[in-house]
């Protein structure tokens, strides 16, 4: 089976095989070396000094953390957002309370720095930038350097959904001085589902201070306190650190440069392939990601009936589009643990699998 | 290894061989199939018609999950504690803004029905009571039936912290009337940790509709949406999934009156071991749980030190005391995957180690 959907993704044999490793004490020496380990690793491939947590959630929960531990009810925040993750990016401070402006870009289009500029020009009020770094819907890697270059300039806070970037797509949370940088085990890092790592700096940890927006599961101060123990607050998700331990060694052994270079090559193999079958890339080609490619769906072509041929007939798993792209576009995962050899089966199955499913 | 702390508890190999499956696509078909298995065979063991939901999270979030869902800030609610979970069900609503009025009772010893009562009685303006049925760290169990009982006679809504009871001790959801239980995978479940399982009750759904705490990762609407169509909001836990697929398995073979019965073999061989080694259980008897064994340190014994000795020399890992209780307890968890040998070895090596730990 080939699934290549943009999380979670296959899991090297070595990284089951720890997944599926006995309990053990979650207050124990054992799980102490294992967090402290970990946290480590996770510092040099997030390219930080700040504190980084491994938090039990999806994701979301870690843009939730990022949102609750920073602002305050009221707050005005600029949430950027082209697409469906931008979307939900920007629905967290808005549900807990915060005043949201949102700038939205077109469905494919990157994030524009200088609409950013803009905005923040206008509003001195507004407290934090929420930015997607790869937005997943739409397979566009924003430029965040340069936004969160720009927020700076109006010394901001940057809140950074990474989830499906960092440890694939060069990302130096220090040197681009992103705040909160939150993303998922089920990504580039090749473990399964279970758990977010968040990232938080100096600047973060100020506006934490005053932040008065109700957390609890969240809390940065109470992850910090168990982390100095080596533990967590509440009960981990074992096996996924388990998984995460041999993961992040494999990362390093390859090195963080040529994780991404080899992200770049295959994402440049695959723009080529699925260009060399006649489709057309959804987003603009310079802003595709490296992760995820997302792919126009031709006129005749039944999504759903060919995600299906794809998965039935040759064992493929691809996705489709979401929200308002949902049968109109299906995107390619290639992030992780993948190979040219991976995209190279995935593009004969999807030249075998078009013809099949249009009218 | 006999890990034999209240959680994680350790995990038969079949499950094991499970939690290291490869991964799947998680708003596939394979995916909806498992999940609506396991709400469905969750349900029979929750004894409830209710909703069920499996929420990516810690127990406690589960816990957050339950408050934040059903109340909103200002609302007055009972929070019952004898111990320290007790104590961590109540900082969650105080956290988002309600009134918490706590009724404190002995650690060691149970809550009072009566007392719940009186202050039900004293002020009508109470909208829940909070409850934790199994209060791990003082090894009680609550008479949970009659608490909440004396709660629907002044129609309070009833939440619930079932994490290390459910599954393992007697709790007929539908038929105590709890309007939110929640518990979590690596207790009674046998299954790693990183999966809350709560039930809804239509009361609680009532309460949920009116209900203004801010919400998202653990919001119900959004759980209930998606296990329509056969997926979680969030990428879910998908290792820990697969584990609870074949545990429940093996728990309803076995059948919930015999895996209850089990427990309560099981604890109370593990009392009376304990007192034949001259040692005192820290409960009153007649509240001891049927999953957590307490025993109080004799005035001799260093705790740390004893706790070193067992893992190190004997290979049994149990607890320590949590909060104030700390040195001055210590904890053997008999839920889960355990039986009578299990408890032979644990005390058996508890025998040989106390002198080694004692001045």
């Amino acid at each position: 089976m080939q699934l290549r959907i943009p999380g979670p993704t296959p899991c090297p044999p070595q990284v089951l095989k720890a997944v599926g490793g006995q309990m053990i004490d979650h207050r124990g020496d054992k799980f102490a070396q294992i967090i402290r380990d970990i946290t480590e690793k996770l510092q040099k491939l997030f390219q930080t000094k700040n504190d980084v947590f491994v938090l039990t959630g999806s994701g979301t929960g870690g843009m939730e953390a990022a949102v609750v531990n920073t602002l305050s009810p009221g707050d005005k925040v600029l949430a950027l957002s082209c697409g469906f993750f931008g979307d939900r990016f920007a629905e967290i401070p808005e549900c807990y309370g915060a005043e949201v402006k949102k700038l939205n870009f077109e469905w494919g289009k990157p994030v524009d720095p200088d609409a950013v500029r803009k905005a923040l020009k206008e509003d001195a009020g507004i407290k934090a930038v929420l930015v997607t770094h790869n937005e997943t819907s739409t397979g566009v890697t924003n430029d965040l350097k340069a936004i969160s270059s720009v927020a700076k300039e109006f010394d901001k806070l940057v809140l950074v959904d990474a989830i499906s970037s960092l440890g694939s797509i060069e990302l130096p949370v220090d040197e681009w001085q992103c705040d909160v940088v939150v993303t998922a085990s089920q990504k580039g890092w090749m473990v399964p589902p279970g758990l977010a790592m968040v990232s938080v700096s100096k600047r973060a940890w100020e506006a934490h201070a005053k932040a008065k927006m109700p957390r609890y599961y969240w809390d940065f101060t109470k992850a910090k306190n168990y982390l100095e123990r080596g533990q967590t607050p509440w009960t981990p998700c074992v096996s996924t650190f388990f998984g995460l331990t041999v993961a992040l060694d494999m990362l390093l052994a390859e090195g963080l440069s040529n994780v991404i270079a080899r992200h770049a090559r295959i994402a440049d193999f695959t723009r080529r392939g699925v260009k060399s079958l006649g489709l057309s890339l959804f987003p603009e080609e310079k802003y595709a990601s490296n992760t995820v490619t997302a792919v126009k769906a031709p006129e005749k072509l039944t999504v759903s009936k060919f995600l299906q041929v794809l998965r039935d007939e040759y064992q493929v798993v691809l996705s489709g589009g979401q929200g308002n792209l949902s049968g109109k576009i299906f995107r390619i995962g290639h992030l992780g643990w993948v190979q040219e050899k991976d995209m190279k089966e995935v593009l004969k199955a999807v030249s075998k699998a078009l013809p099949k499913a249009s009218a």
